[in-house]
C-alpha cells in the first residue's frame, strides 16, 4: 500500500470511530452489556474459524522460527478461548461508570447546582503485540466504558485477531450499535502505529500500549496522544527494623517469587542495618531456597556466601526474572531516598509494624502505589476491586495505577440554574 | 546567550525545581499559607520597587509605541499591586488539597485498605504574556497546592516580574523553604520556551499557558508534556421554545455582553424555529439595543432588518468582541450537533423548562461545561467554588473545565495490609 492511501485508510478508520464513539457515549447499560454478551457468545460460536485463523498465525510463526515463549503466546485453543469469551462476559457484569455523579454541590454565591458526571473518554487506541486476547479484553474495557476503539496488533496474530474483531463487528450490529465502535487496523504496514500516534493526534484521545518495553518506549517516544502506560516496574520492598519476622519472609518470597514477570514484582530488597542479624538471614533462606538469585551489596554478601555483588545498574534493573538486588540502608530515609532516586514510580511496599515509620514511608515515597505489609503483587485492577484493567500507569494524571473502567472515563460538568445571571 | 548556555542554564532550574517540588509537597499546610502570606507582605514592603520596575518595562513598552490596551495590561499601580497581594492571601485561605483522602475502601478477596491520596503534581511551568499579576496568582495556586513553579512571562513584563518574583524568593527563604519553588526564568530567549515545551519534559509535569491563541496554538502544537488549556471559547446558547421568556432575555443578554472578552462569553445564539416569532424579537430587541452586532442566517435577518448575514465561518467563530452569530433550528437534535460541530466543547448552555428536552441537552452536549438556565459566563473557578482557577481547560483528563487547585494535584494509592501475599 502506498503511504497515501495507508493515510487515506487510516483516517477513514478514525472518523467512523469518532461517528461510533458519540453514538456508544449515549449507548445505555443494556445495549452495551448486550453487545458484550453477543460477542462472548459469538467467539463460541465460531470457535472453530477463530482456531483456524489461529492455526495460520502459527504456521507463519514456525516458519519464521520464532522462540517457544512467543509462539505460546499466540497460541489459541478450546480452553484459552472459552477464558477470552468469559473474561467478556465478566466485563458485561461490571458496574458501567457512564453517567454516575461523582460529586454535587452548589455554591452559596450563585445558588447553581453543579455536578461532576463521568462520560466516556471518546476514541481510544490499542497497540499490542502476540496475545490474541487482548484483541478481546481491551475491545470489551473501551465498549463497556462508553469508548470506540481502534486495535493495532503485531503482524504475527493479524488472521487470530481478525476473527476475534469479526465477532465484535457481527455483535455490535445485531445489537443496532456502530460495527466501528470495534475497529482492527487491517494492515501490518508499521506506518499505521506512526499514524495512531501522531497523525489521528485529533481523533484519538488516549493510546494504551500493550506489550514489551520496546513497544511502550516507542509509543512514549512517538505519541502525540495521552498515553496510559508504564515503561518500568522497579518495585521495593524494604523491611523496616519492627517488621514481624514471618511476615517479612512471607511477603517479600511472595513479592519476589509468585510471579517474576509481572510489573508489581518486587525487584529490589532494603533492609534496615537494625535488622540484619535477626531478619536477614531468613529472608535469604527463603529467596534462595525458592530459586532466586541475590545481587547484595557488601553487607549483603557478608551475611551469605551465595549472594553475588550488586553494581549501581542492578538498583536501576527491572528483571522480570528470578534475580533481586539487596542493599542494607540505615534509616527510612534512606530507604525512601534509594526508592525515589532508582525505582519507576511504579509500586513499593514497606514491612513495618512501626506506624509512624510506615506513614513517612507511604507519604514521601513518590510512586503510584504504596504498600505497607502486602507484597508488591497486588499491583493490579483486579485485586483492587477494579473488575479488569487494560494496563497499569505510572503517569502523573487521570489514569494512575491500575487503569480500570473508571480510567477510561472522564467528566463533564453539569449546571444547572433557575435563571442566574453573572453580576459584573 | 548561546544555545549551549541557554539548556545549561535550563536545565539547571529544572533540576532545582523537581528538589524544591520534593520539599514543597511533603509541606504542611501552615508552612505553604506562611510563604504565601509573607510573599504578600513582601509585595507591599517592596512596593516601591515593584513599581519602579514596571516603570521600566512601560518605558520600553511605549518606545516600541505597543498600543494603549497592551500598555495597560502591563501597567501595575498601588491599586492593582494591593489586589496582587490580597489575591495570594485569599488563596492561603483556601483549603490545602494536598493529603485529602478522596476514596477509601476494602477489597473483599484481600482485606487490604485501599485509599486514593491526593499529592501535587510536581513541577508546573507556566508560560504568560503581558500581565505581570500572572507572576504572582500562577505561583501562588502552585505553592498552595504543594508544586514548584517555573514561571516564564513575556519580555515586555520581565523588570515587573523579577521584582514580583524577588518577593516569593525572600519569602520562601524565611519560611525555611527552598527558593526554588518559584522560579522565572531570568532571559527573554524564545529558545526558552522551546526547552519549557520539550527539552526538559522529563522534570516539567505540565504546562499551563496563560495568554492569547496565539500562544496557546503555540504551546499545543510543540509541547511534549501535558498542557493544561483552551484554544477557544466557542460557547453557545440555545433557547428551546420552552424557555421562559423573561428568562431566555436576561440570561443570553448577561451570557453575550457581560464581558466579550472571556473564554466563556457566548458567541452563538441558536433558537427553536417554534418560538422564533415570541422569543426572538425581545432577544434581538436586547442584544442589539447593548451596542451587540448580530450576524444571522436567512430567518434571523428576515426578522430583524438590523441582522446582517453570518457565513459558516461565523460558526466557528470565538469573536470576543460585541458580535454574536444566530441561527435558527428545528429541534434541539439540530442544536446539540451544531454545538458538537463548530463548538469548542468549553462551554454550552440551554434556556428551557421542558426537563426531557434539557436533560437530553445536558447529556448529548460534548463539553467540559454544560448549562441549563444560566448564563455561560459562570465558567469561571470562582464561580464553582474552587477559590480560585489557574485557567479552564478543554482537554479530556484530569482537568477539564475551570483549573482551580484540586486540578493542580493528582493522587496516589495508600495501601495499608496485614501481611497479605497474592495467591497464585
Amino acid at each position: 500500500m502506498t503511504q497515501e492511501s495507508l493515510e487515506t485508510q487510516m483516517y477513514e478508520i478514525g472518523a467512523r470511530a469518532a461517528t461510533a464513539a458519540r453514538g456508544l457515549a449515549l449507548a445505555p447499560r443494556t445495549v452495551k452489556d448486550q453487545f458484550l454478551r453477543a460477542t462472548a457468545q459469538g467467539l463460541r460460536n465460531h470457535a472453530a474459524d477463530i482456531l483456524a485463523a489461529n492455526a495460520e498465525d502459527l504456521a507463519l510463526a514456525r516458519a519464521q522460527e520464532l522462540p517457544a515463549a512467543r509462539l505460546d503466546r499466540i497460541a489459541l485453543d478450546e480452553g484459552r478461548l472459552e477464558a477470552i469469551a468469559s473474561a467478556i462476559e465478566d466485563i458485561a457484569a461490571l458496574p458501567d461508570p457512564v453517567g454516575d455523579v461523582m460529586q454535587s454541590w452548589t455554591p452559596e454565591r450563585n445558588g447553581l447546582n453543579i455536578s461532576r458526571v463521568r462520560v466516556p473518554l471518546g476514541v481510544i487506541g490499542v497497540i499490542y503485540e502476540s496475545r490474541p486476547n487482548v484483541t478481546a479484553d481491551a475491545a470489551a474495557l473501551c465498549v463497556k466504558s462508553g469508548n470506540a476503539v481502534i486495535l493495532r496488533g503485531s503482524s504475527e496474530i493479524m488472521h487470530s485477531a481478525q476473527a476475534i474483531a469479526t465477532c465484535f463487528a457481527d455483535a455490535s450490529a445485531a445489537c443496532g450499535l456502530d460495527p466501528a465502535c470495534v475497529q482492527l487496523v487491517p494492515t501490518t504496514d508499521r506506518a499505521a502505529v506512526s499514524l495512531m500516534l501522531a497523525g489521528l493526534h485529533q481523533t484519538i484521545d488516549v493510546i494504551v500500549p500493550r506489550g514489551g518495553k520496546n513497544l511502550v518506549t516507542l509509543v512514549q517516544e512517538e505519541a502525540r496522544v495521552p498515553v496510559f502506560a508504564h515503561l518500568d516496574g522497579n518495585c521495593h520492598s524494604y523491611v523496616h527494623a519492627s517488621a514481624d519476622l514471618e511476615m517479612a519472609v512471607s511477603v517479600v518470597l511472595n513479592a519476589k517469587m509468585r510471579r517474576v514477570g509481572i510489573c508489581g514484582a518486587t525487584e529490589t530488597l532494603l533492609i534496615d542495618r537494625a535488622c540484619v542479624a535477626t531478619h536477614l538471614p531468613a529472608l535469604l533462606e527463603a529467596l534462595i531456597g525458592a530459586g532466586c538469585t541475590v545481587r547484595g551489596d557488601a553487607e549483603i554478601q557478608a551475611a551469605d556466601g551465595r549472594v553475588s555483588a550488586a553494581s549501581d545498574e542492578d538498583w536501576a534493573t527491572e528483571y522480570l526474572d528470578n534475580i533481586i538486588a539487596a542493599k542494607v540502608v540505615g534509616s527510612v530515609e534512606e530507604a525512601i531516598a534509594h526508592i525515589n532516586l532508582y525505582g519507576s514510580h511504579h509500586t513499593d511496599a514497606i514491612i513495618a509494624e512501626d506506624m509512624l515509620v510506615a506513614e513517612k514511608f507511604l507519604n514521601e515515597v513518590d510512586s503510584a502505589i504504596v504498600i505497607q505489609n502486602a507484597s508488591t503483587q497486588f499491583a493490579d485492577g483486579g485485586e483492587f476491586g477494579m473488575g479488569a484493567e487494560i494496563g497499569i500507569a505510572t503517569g502523573r494524571f487521570h489514569a494512575r495505577g491500575p487503569v480500570g473502567l473508571e480510567q477510561l472515563t472522564t467528566f463533564k460538568y453539569v449546571v444547572r440554574g433557575t435563571g442566574q445571571t453573572r453580576p459584573k
